[in-house]
C-alpha cells in the first residue's frame, strides 16, 4: 500500500462506536444453519400428527475439544422443554429428532457446549494407547469428577457413584467406561451456547398430508339431500374430501348464463357471484336446501370418513347484503358506484372485490374471519380458499392463525394459480395445501423438473402440493386431445406423484373433453354457469377406485417425502418411486405420457437405495392389473400401450423362500 | 376425517394465546430473500473501496397492482440514507446497486410499496388500447394527482406542474408521459413496507481483494537492515506484501533445532516459540535488530508499494514474560506447572497456549488486542494470523472490530488450515483473506470443484481465498515429485485462479523439493529451525516476474468475481477465464496439471459470454511467451508441453480493422 493511497483510505480512520466485550467471551461453540428453518425462523415448518422432526445444525468450536449438542423442544402449551442429545454426522453437522404427537405448534431450538470431560477421556485413551504416564491426567480427571459430584448433591446415588469414580482415578485406575462418562457429563458444568432463535413447527391432521378430493356441483345432483345420497358412491371410490363450490345465494345483477354469456331468465348463475337478498356468505342458497340440510350432509359424510370442504370466496355479487350494510368495505368509483372487478380491459361487473385498503380494514377482517368460524361451527373442517393471492398476505396470516386457535384441526387448500413466490408465501402463512402447476406439466421432463423443485428443502418443509388434473376452470389441451388414455395417465400421475390430489369428478369420470373454443381451457357448457347431467365412463370410474385403493394400501404413497425419479431410456416414460423411510413399502410408478403410441424402454433402479438385494431376482407386482413380474438387476424393461393402460404401479416384494422351483414373495 | 379421529385430534382445541391484529394490515407488499445477506444479516458482506454492491430481493404483493421498490444505503458514520430505485427482473426478483467509496461499514436495506398511480396509468393504457370510455378513470387519476400536489406544497414548481396535470386529466387529455408519472410517484402517498433488517457490507482496501505475497525468514537474509536491501528485488518481481514470520525473541526452554530435533547450543530456534527474557510479542529479537530498524523497514517497503505483513501467533514459549507476569492466563496442570501444547499423544513442550477459558479472559483479550495495536502503531497494516481456529470465535470478532475501529485499512489473513465451516466462520468474523485447500487440489477436477464452491454465493460474499502453493509447513507431494514444471504450474494456477496469492519465496524460487521424510510435507532442513542460504532458479524467478506483471496489466485477474471454468477435451487440462464485468478484459488460462507429459486438446469457449463475436476470428495473445494465435469459433486447440511451460495465459483481442490482408487487433 503506498503512503498516498493509505492517506486517502484513512479518511474514515476516526474512531466509530465502541465495540463492547461480549457478556461471556468464553462461550466458544458456534451453532449455525439449523434446519428446518424457514426464512430465518419467520415461519413454522409443517408436519402432521405422528411424524418426526429431524433437526440438523452446524456445530463447531475452536480448537480440538470434544463438543456436545442437544435439541430442545416443547409443545406451545407446555413450558417444559424436553432435551434430546444430538449426534455428529460428517463435516461438523449434527442431528437430532423429536416426534410430534399433538396438533398445534411445537417450539424447538439447539444448544451446544464444550464437553470437557469428553475431551479428557478421549485424550486419556490416546495417552494410554501411546503408553504414556497418565498420573497427572488422572488427577485432573478426578478433580473434574469431584466438581460434578458436588453439583449432584440432589441425587445421592449419583453423587456416591461419582465419588467412587474420583477415588478410582486417584488410585490410578484409568478404565473409565461410557456409563461413567455419561454420568459425569450429566453433572458437569456446561457453559452452554444457545442457538438464539426458537423455531417452530406447525402440526396438522394427517389429512393435511394425505387426502383424496372429489369436487362436484351440488345443483347438478339436485339438492344437498341428493348429494347426501351420493356419499356411499364417493366414499367407495376412495375419496375422503367432498369439495363443493360456493353454496350461497347467487346474485342477479349482471348474472352470467351458459358459456359465460349474459344470463337468460331462469339460468342459475355462477356460484362464485355470492350474495343476494336471500343472504350472503353465511347462508345456504334456498335451491340447495337449508343450513340444517348442510349440517346433516357434513355429519353423514363424516360417518364415511369424508370431509365436506367448503369454498371460501371472498367477493360479492352486487346484490350481496354487505354492499348495502358495509359500502365502506368496497372501493368506489368517482361517480359513486362500487368498483367492480376488472383486469383491464376486461370487466367483471357481476363481482365486487373487497377493498382491503379501506380504513375499516379491521372490521372487514373480523367479518371475514367470522365466515370461517361460522362454517366451522357447522362442522366444516376443510376449506378450499378461492384466489387467496388477491387478498393481502397479512390478512391470511392473521385469519388462519385465529381459525386454528379455535379449531386446530382445520385444513385449508390455497387456490392460488399464480407466480411461484406468491404460492410459496401463502403456504408459509398457514395454508395446509396448495394447488400447483401440475395441470400444465405434461412432458416427462417437465414433471421431473417441477416435482424435483417441490421435493427440495426448504420448499418441502412448508408447501404441500395438491394435484388436480382438471378443475371447473381448467380443461387442459392434453385432456382435450388425448382421449381416455390422457384421463387415465393424468389420474395415475396425480394420485402417485401427490399424496394429496383431487379431481373435478363428474366430467372427469365422463371423459368430458370439449372446450368452449379452440385454445381455451374453459369447458363447453361449463357447469359453472349451468346444470349438467353427467354419464360416467365405467372403465374410468373403475381405475379411479383401484388407484385410490392402491394409495390406501401403500403408505409410501401417503407422503411426498420419499419421492425419487428414475432414469428411463425413453423420454416419453416417466418413472419414479416413493418409499417409506424403512423401505418396507416401495412403490414404483411408470407412466407413458404419450397418449397415442406404445412406448417401451429400460428403467434404471437404484437397488440399494430402495432396499432391494442386488444379487437376487425380486418381484414387481403391478397393482392395477395384478400382474406379477420377476425382475433382476438395475435395468428392467417396461412396455406401455396407452390404449390398454397408460401407467403401471409396481410394488416390490422380496423373495422370502424358494421351494420345489417355486418362489414365495413377501 | 372420522368423528373418532377428530375427537382425538381436538385434544389441543382449547384456545391458546390470542393473535393480535398487525399494526397496519394494509401493508400489502412482501420483501424476502435479500442478497447479499449472510446468516440472516448476522455478518457483513465484503467489498473493497471502489466496488459496487448489487442488491437483489424478492418483492411481490397480492393481486395485480404495480409495485415499486427502493434500495436504501448509508455509510455507518452518516445518518442520511441515500435511496436508489430498484428495477424488476424476472420472477418477482428486483435489483438495485450502490457504490462503496469509503472504508468501513455501509448499512443497506430495501423497502417497497404499492404504486397506485403506476397501476392506474398501466391500466389506463390498456383501456385506451381497447377503445374504452375512460372518463371516470381520468377523474380517478386527477384525484390522485391532486392528492400528490397537496403533498408537494414545499416544492412550488412541482405543485404547479401537478395542478396542470390534474386539470388536463379532467379535460379528458389521457396522454400521461413517463415524466408526469415519475413526478406523481415522487409525491404520491407511499404505504411503505420495510424489509425489517438492516444489512451491512464491510469495505476494505483494494489490497484485501488483490495482493501478491512473498514470505521469507529475515534471519536467513541477515538482519532487518539486510531485508531492507532486498526490497527492490521483491518489488520488481511484482510482490506487494512482504510477510515475515514472527520477529520476536525466541524462547530457550525445549527449543527446537534442525529438523525438529532438540536444539543444540547455538541453534536459533523456531520463530513461533515466542518470548524470552528479552521480551515478548511487542519486542524485536536482538539478532534481527531494533524496533527502529523494523519501523525503517516498514517505511522503506511502503515507498515501493510493499506492505510488511507481520505474523501474529498468540502463543508463548515457557520463557515469555507473560508466563511470570500473568500465570492466570494459562492452564495449570494438577502439579502446578503450566500446561504445554499437545495433541495427544504428541507434546509440544516449547509452546504454552493461552487459556481462553480463564476467569481473566477480559484482561487477556485486551492484552492480545494491544499487540495488534502496538504493531499498527509501528506502521503495520497487514497481519497474517497464525492458527486463529484454535482461539475462540468471539475473541476474533471483537478484536478485529476493535482493530478496524482504530485502523480501518488493516488487512488480516487467516491461517486456518482446518474444516470448511470453521474457515468460513473466521472469514465471516472479519478476516480479510484466508488460506485455502489449494495446495492439496492438484487434479483439474479437484481444482474445478473447489474453486466453483468458493465462487458461489454466499461464500464469495465473505470469503477471499489467498492461494499458496507452498508454506514453511507445506511442501506438497506434487512439488516434491513434479520438478520445475510442477513449480511453474502451481505458480500459474495460484496467480490466475486467485486474485490473492503468495509464495514462501526463497525455496520456491530455488525449486526446493526435498522433504524431511517420505510421506511428509515438512521441508528437509526446514528454515523454521535453521538458517538457510537459497539459490534461485533464474527461469523460475523470471516466470514469477512475468506472471505478476500479467496480473498487474489485466484487471480481470485482480478479482475472483469473474471466474468461469471451460470444458477441455482432456482431463489433464484445466481451462478457465476471468473477465471484467464489461468484458473489456478477458483472460483465459489453460494449465497442464500433468507435470510429466505433453497434453493436448480442444478447449470450449462460450463466446457470447466472453464478449467475442461468433462469426469472426479473434486473436488469442499468449502473455507468457508473447505468441499470438488466430482463433475462431467455440472449440480451439491447445497443446502444452510441461517441460517448456506447463501453462498458457491468453488475452483475447478483438479485430478492429483489416487492411491489405493484414489484421489489426485491439
Amino acid at each position: 500500500m503506498t503512503a498516498g493511497r493509505r492517506r486517502s483510505e484513512r479518511s474514515s480512520a476516526r474512531r466509530t462506536q465502541a465495540t463492547v466485550l461480549p457478556p461471556d467471551g468464553r462461550k466458544r461453540v458456534v451453532i449455525e444453519a439449523v434446519t428446518p428453518e424457514i426464512d430465518g425462523g419467520r415461519f413454522p415448518a409443517r408436519r402432521v400428527v405422528g411424524e418426526t422432526v429431524t433437526v440438523e445444525a452446524g456445530v463447531f468450536g475452536d480448537g480440538h475439544d470434544a463438543l456436545a449438542a442437544a435439541l430442545l423442544f416443547r409443545h406451545e402449551r407446555s413450558r417444559q422443554w424436553t432435551t434430546v442429545p444430538m449426534t455428529a454426522l460428517v463435516n461438523d453437522r449434527w442431528r437430532g429428532e423429536f416426534p410430534v404427537t399433538e396438533l398445534g405448534r411445537y417450539v424447538y431450538t439447539v444448544e451446544a457446549w464444550v464437553d470437557h470431560f469428553g475431551t479428557w477421556s478421549r485424550q486419556l485413551a490416546k495417552r494410554l494407547a501411546a503408553g504414556q504416564d497418565v498420573k497427572v491426567e488422572l488427577e485432573a480427571g478426578a478433580r473434574m469428577v469431584e466438581a460434578a459430584s458436588q453439583r449432584a448433591d440432589g441425587a445421592a446415588r449419583d453423587a456416591a457413584r461419582l465419588a467412587t469414580l474420583s477415588k478410582a482415578l486417584r488410585e490410578g485406575k484409568a478404565d473409565v467406561d461410557e456409563n461413567a462418562i455419561e454420568l459425569v457429563r450429566r453433572y458437569a458444568e456446561r457453559d452452554v451456547t444457545p442457538y438464539g432463535r426458537q423455531l417452530e413447527v406447525l402440526v396438522e391432521p394427517v389429512k393435511a398430508r394425505y387426502s383424496t378430493w372429489y369436487e362436484l356441483f351440488p345443483r347438478s345432483v339436485g339438492k344437498l339431500r341428493d348429494v347426501e345420497r351420493l356419499l356411499p358412491q364417493i366414499a367407495s371410490m376412495g375419496f375422503d374430501v367432498l369439495y363443493l363450490p360456493p353454496i350461497h345465494p347467487i346474485g342477479h345483477s349482471h348474472r352470467k348464463g351458459a358459456n359465460n354469456q349474459p344470463a337468460k331468465p331462469g339460468e342459475p348463475g355462477s356460484p362464485w357471484a355470492i350474495g343476494s337478498e336471500e343472504g350472503g356468505h353465511k347462508s345456504v342458497a334456498p335451491e340447495l336446501g337449508t343450513l340444517a340440510d348442510f349440517r346433516r350432509l357434513v355429519k353423514a359424510a363424516a360417518q364415511q370418513n369424508v370431509d365436506v370442504a367448503l369454498d371460501i370466496a371472498f367477493q360479492c355479487s352486487p346484490d350481496h347484503p354487505y354492499t348495502r350494510e358495509h359500502p365502506e368495505w368496497f372501493k368506489h368509483r368517482p361517480d359513486g358506484s362500487i368498483q367492480y372487478a376488472e383486469n383491464p380491459p376486461k370487466k367483471y361487473e357481476d363481482i365486487y372485490p373487497f377493498d382491503f385498503e379501506t380504513e375499516h380494514w379491521r372490521e372487514l377482517w373480523q367479518e371475514l374471519l367470522s365466515i370461517f368460524l361460522f362454517w366451522a361451527e357447522q362442522g366444516v373442517r376443510v376449506f378450499r380458499v378461492d384466489n387467496p393471492h388477491t387478498k393481502p398476505f397479512p390478512f391470511w396470516e392473521w385469519a388462519i392463525a385465529e381459525l386454528r386457535r379455535a379449531y386446530p384441526e382445520v385444513i385449508l387448500l390455497s387456490e392460488a394459480f399464480t407466480r411461484p413466490k406468491v404460492m410459496y408465501r401463502l403456504a408459509k402463512l398457514g395454508f395446509s395445501q396448495s394447488y400447483t402447476y401440475f395441470a400444465w406439466r405434461n412432458t416427462a421432463y417437465e414433471l421431473y423438473q417441477y416435482f424435483t423443485e417441490l421435493a427440495q428443502p426448504p420448499v418441502r418443509e412448508f408447501f404441500r402440493p395438491n394435484l388436480w388434473p382438471n378443475t371447473p376452470d381448467i380443461l387442459t389441451e392434453y385432456l382435450q386431445t388425448g382421449g381416455r388414455p390422457a384421463f387415465q395417465a393424468r389420474l395415475i400421475l396425480a394420485a402417485t406423484l401427490g399424496a394429496n390430489y383431487g379431481i373435478y369428478g363428474p366430467p372427469y369420470e365422463a371423459l368430458e373433453a370439449r372446450a368452449r373454443e379452440s385454445g381455451s381451457e374453459e369447458y363447453l357448457d361449463s357447469e359453472k354457469y349451468q346444470v349438467r347431467d353427467w354419464k360416467p365412463d365405467e372403465a374410468m370410474r373403475e381405475l379411479i377406485t383401484i388407484v385410490n385403493r392402491i394409495r390406501r394400501d401403500n403408505p409410501a404413497l401417503q407422503t411426498d417425502r420419499g419421492l425419487r425419479f428414475h432414469f428411463a431410456e425413453n423420454e416419453q416414460l416417466l418413472a419414479y418411486s416413493k418409499s417409506t423411510p424403512d423401505n418396507a413399502n416401495v412403490v414404483l410408478t411408470v407412466v407413458n405420457v404419450d397418449p397415442h403410441h406404445v412406448q417401451r424402454g429400460w428403467v434404471h433402479l437404484p437397488l440399494e437405495e430402495l432396499g432391494i438385494e442386488r444379487d437376487r431376482p425380486f418381484q414387481a407386482h403391478e397393482l392395477i392389473s395384478g400382474a406379477r413380474f420377476l425382475w433382476a438387476g438395475e435395468r428392467n424393461y417396461v412396455e406401455i400401450n396407452p390404449h390398454s393402460m397408460p401407467g403401471q404401479i409396481f410394488r416390490f416384494r422380496r423373495r422370502v423362500r424358494s421351494e420345489h422351483d417355486f418362489e414365495y414373495f413377501l
